[in-house]
């Protein structure tokens, strides 16, 4: 909805709430629709969709939609299909990200991972299904054809080879064929360290933001906008975790930390230090904040959001 | 194509051979247009996708375009996009069911599976681009959003946790889940056997002849008879390979053979014996058989390949 200035951190922390509430509602009600589906398979996915969570990506793609002047209240139900099918998409990446073949982890959101609790084979194919079902629910669920594959499309891509998943190549299979430079160390990881970021986090979060200008009927200038302010979130998001990875405790972030240092992965802190990366978020803050700006006032929330994030503790 | 009457064996040949030809070429020149995959990934990618294989899926999909009038030659380009993603979807099934997880198998098509040439962590993120890409590749590809749309639903309703995936859910992990009727062993788990069969790979192939009959423009008689024939040849391209799993050696087939006897899994020939399988292969070939006739002269080619599958020994 389009909320008058100035605004309070209570009007951010409410427009949150009500979003994950009614995104984890539609889909709840999604799931139970699929009536074919095995039921320990629709077991295993709702326990990891439905579970804690913050649901910052749906809430993304509401908060652009409406930012863009997409319409206030019900009329935010356009980019309902996009914000539910884009925590599939993520929820989809952390289980199969947690399994014992690749970052192995027994925690997640402070329970027992997905192949914990259901066994690593109905792990991987719960991963799988909520891979499936984000397509499925887009193209099921959207009324407009046109709108429907210009948001497939963004979806795919942001998953795909040359997004999420690609980026998870990278992070765990082949750092080395990241970009590099030919400076001296450790300047040289860097472009290489961004480029893993931009597409396994960073992909789905500016998708996130794109889908919901698109949903709100956004000119080409506004989505230019939305698009910087996507990239800027989506690397402050990032660097914010691999600080939290030094700085936090497992029990502030509900999943075992310190394991990117343990393991000798490319972080920004490991990298530049922890200062300079406070620094980096800061700019990306920065760059929030002016699209905010620019905006106008139904776009404020997407300036309180960065700062939101910035100061995460978990 | 169109073809006349009367049809030889070896037009149906020809036509496979170069339905084949066609797409591993679109998929090959897809793949490499994906300038920011992880060459590894890529790599992996195209292991298992232009991989020797029978291409049976796309080549039902170019078929059911044709035998619903769909125009021959070039226009068969409106199916393409479909006949591509089917097998992107079918190959993302096989290198996820062949993981130590799932089934573990080192073999596949004669080579080592891809988990054996690239480890288990490619291979599930190669497993999950394909099944991401081959969204990607309809959203972007076809021209019409209409029917492209039409297309993504049908083709993620017969992948996700209703279709393939499910099945494979029952028949991996939770076998107990399907349904079965109050009657005697072994007559009683029949339907447990026929509701696997029908998700695990009979939605894939009814899907295959779906697509294309949609791309073809079908009526919805043609579209009511392209699905009965779907089913038909699904069921019995499974009763088939049921059968070979007891009687081919793992040379002819290019894997371990004996596997699901092995495992105690629910099999046509385990339950009802080989004779019994072979009739109710039998009855499927005649429905088959049936439909190309009612179709027509342009149909003809349905028929034909009902009688290829069941008489297949590899």
């Amino acid at each position: 909805m389009s909320l008058p200035r100035p605004i309070s951190g209570n009007e951010l922390k409410s427009f949150l709430k009500n979003a994950a509430e009614r995104v984890d509602l539609y889909l709840k009600e999604y799931v139970q629709s699929l009536k074919e589906s095995p039921a320990k398979l629709s077991e295993a996915v709702v326990y990891s969709l439905l579970g804690p969570g913050k649901r910052i990506r749906p809430a993304l793609v509401l908060l652009c939609h409406d930012a863009v002047g997409g319409g206030g209240g019900t009329d935010a139900g356009v980019a309902m299909p996009a914000a539910a099918a884009i925590e599939m998409i993520h929820c989809f990446s952390l289980i199969h990200d947690d399994l014992p073949a690749m970052d192995d982890d027994d925690l997640r959101r402070g329970r027992p991972t997905n192949h914990k609790v259901y066994g690593e084979a109905l792990a991987i194919l719960a991963g799988d299904a909520l891979n499936t079902m984000a397509f499925e629910l887009i193209a099921k669920e959207m009324k407009d054809p046109v709108l429907a594959v210009a948001i497939l499309k963004e979806l795919a891509f942001a998953t795909g080879p040359e997004g999420m998943i690609g980026g998870q190549v990278l992070d765990t299979c082949h750092p080395e064929e990241a970009k590099s430079n030919a400076g001296p160390p450790p300047a040289a990881a860097l472009p290489k360290l961004q480029q893993i970021h931009r597409m396994k986090t960073g992909a789905l979060i500016r998708c996130a933001c794109r889908m919901g200008a698109l949903c709100g009927g956004a000119s080409a200038q506004s989505l230019t906008a939305i698009d910087t302010y996507g990239r800027a979130i989506g690397l402050a998001f990032q660097i914010v975790d691999d600080i939290l990875d030094v700085t936090a405790t497992a029990e502030q972030m509900g999943k075992a930390t310190g394991k990117d240092a343990d393991k000798g992965k490319l972080t920004y802190p490991s990298l530049v230090g922890l200062e300079k990366s406070r620094e980096f978020l800061g700019e990306q803050v920065k760059i929030a904040d002016r699209v905010s700006a620019e905006l106008g006032v139904k776009a404020a929330l997407l300036g309180e959001l960065a700062h939101e994030l910035a100061s995460r503790t978990h």
